[in-house]
């Protein structure tokens, strides 16, 4: 029997790797998804459900999920959305069957090694002949899953893979705009899950709805010194994949970020919280990996430095997020 | 009897004029409110009470409010807190009993009379020789009045003034950020009333997050479309008068906007809505007076143009949010 024609591989089957899955197949198109796991697998192919990931949403029929990365080996458009701890050994195993022509795109939130790493510069090293970009944007997926409007951002360095992204993955209830930045969108991404965490801490605490705009305002000033820094345009971060993500997870109950925040502003240990998940809160690690950099490289991050204190040093939250509202007075 | 010397003058006392006094009375400044009701002073310095404006919360026994301009005569230090359609009137009255020496502040987020009129630009013309500046930020009036921590920023062409009134507003539960562009600042207060009215359009139709942060972020971008046109400093939108104010009141439930936003979604009519209320919202005027302006000007703000549609055309909420969702896919 002769494999379909696949229009796009979604390589990972977590939370957003099924949505997005979901959403291309509901707009027509085929679409092959990896997971790791084969009860993940078995699951979606025989009853159109990940519970493990994506517990009580009914998925299309014909979405075919597969655990042999063999099957990717015809497939034109690859997007890989598995956390960003397992980037590099997923596309180390992935690389071999990976064909000629396809254009590989990001949708990891995090960094994918020591010292910043970007998933798309794991990307452009293992494929310098391909074409590569990122997906990022306010995207939480059980709200799209369930069928609410949202937009997100493909950026890249190749108009015509922007393009082609943004064609594929657009539909009425899904608006993708195209970039060329794509350090800036993928920063954004990454950076936005400390500010998020930072938010649920003064949810948590009660703080209240004006201290959380002076915690996203600043902390989209942050996010902007330390991307800057980092060779991204200041611009990128004021858009969807800056902006955008950090308002969206800075205050959602639906963002894992967000709950580790609230979780430990409310007395509970970081190891719990992590045990208690099946899912990874990308800004644990982020927050660490930021934190190191800051120190190494002398660049002053408050909020990021609060953050770090209340995870992984003890500190009271509360005592965290008022010296943070009570540093000296001056211009903006 | 000698006249008690006051510290500040707040006129206006609304729930925005009635926090500060409380909020400065409680640093130990002696703070004089003006009322325009005499119900209104009454009730605030016999019952320490603000029933109409700002119910259910206890004010400071040794905060005093008057009627009368003349005893404003004195003070050094004045913020008009009025809702902005009465702006220009009260200037006119107060302006006879303003000493030479005293530093004027606006604090009233809309426009203050036809061609989008700033209300500093009236402080301006009627003081030629005074120190102007405005105050502006996400400060929902309720949360800082029990206790809540906020920052907000004084602008001003005027260092000193900036300097002075960071000095006598700030607290440790307030802090005040200072800076140069008066346009912009005032601006930020003022768009960011349509935007939480679109934002509340979107949650009464329940939207969701993503197309909440969405709004926002093309929110911002349209509020920056104008403000460049209108002389103001990008920059200032990504701060807390900006992104701060907006990321604040567009989901607020607090926020008089915002409700206005979910009332019609659900259906009602914007006349019953303004009939109901005690307190103005800002951003119905607002509304009106930049979609003329907009279209006087060629200037292209499709969120506003939605926004107006809905408050005066009677185009159905559900129909103009989904249009600005999906309006042509482009850079961004």
């Amino acid at each position: 029997m002769a494999e379909k024609q696949y229009d796009i591989g979604i390589i990972g089957a977590g939370a957003w790797g099924t949505t997005i899955s979901t959403l291309l197949t509901i707009a027509g198109k085929n679409v092959l998804l990896w997971a790791f796991e084969k009860e993940v697998a078995d699951e979606v192919n025989s009853d159109h459900r990940n519970s493990v990931y994506l517990k009580g949403v009914d998925l299309p029929q014909n979405l075919t999920c597969a655990t042999d990365f063999a099957r990717f080996n015809k497939i034109n458009r690859l997007i890989i959305t598995v956390p960003s701890a397992f980037f590099s050994y997923t596309i180390q195993s992935l690389a071999p069957y990976v064909q000629k022509t396809a254009s590989i795109v990001s949708a990891s939130k995090g960094f994918a090694g020591p010292d910043l790493t970007r998933p798309s510069e794991i990307l452009e090293e293992k494929f310098p002949n391909h074409q590569v970009g990122v997906l990022s944007g306010p995207n939480l997926a059980r709200e799209i899953v369930t069928g609410h409007p949202a937009i997100s951002l493909v950026a890249s360095k190749n108009e015509n893979l922007v393009r082609d992204f943004q064609a594929t993955l657009s539909s009425e209830r899904f608006r993708v705009y195209g970039g060329s930045d794509v350090i800036g969108t993928e920063l954004g991404g990454a950076l936005k899950n400390i500010m998020a965490i930072a938010g649920g801490m003064s949810d948590g605490l009660g703080l209240g709805e004006n201290a959380l705009a002076a915690l996203i305002t600043r902390g989209l000033a942050e996010m902007i010194k330390l991307g800057v820094h980092l060779r991204a345009s200041e611009r990128t971060f004021y858009g969807v994949s800056g902006l955008g993500d950090l308002v969206c997870t800075s205050q959602s109950i639906l963002s894992r970020n967000h709950e580790v925040g609230r979780r430990v502003a409310t007395g509970e240990k970081l190891e719990d919280i992590i045990k208690s998940s099946s899912s990874v809160a990308e800004g644990i690690g982020t927050t660490e990996h930021v934190h190191e950099f800051a120190l190494r490289h002398n660049i002053d991050l408050p909020i990021t430095s609060a953050v770090y204190g209340v995870l992984f040093e003890n500190i009271n939250p509360s005592r965290a997020l008022k010296e943070l509202m009570t540093r000296s007075l001056k211009m903006e």
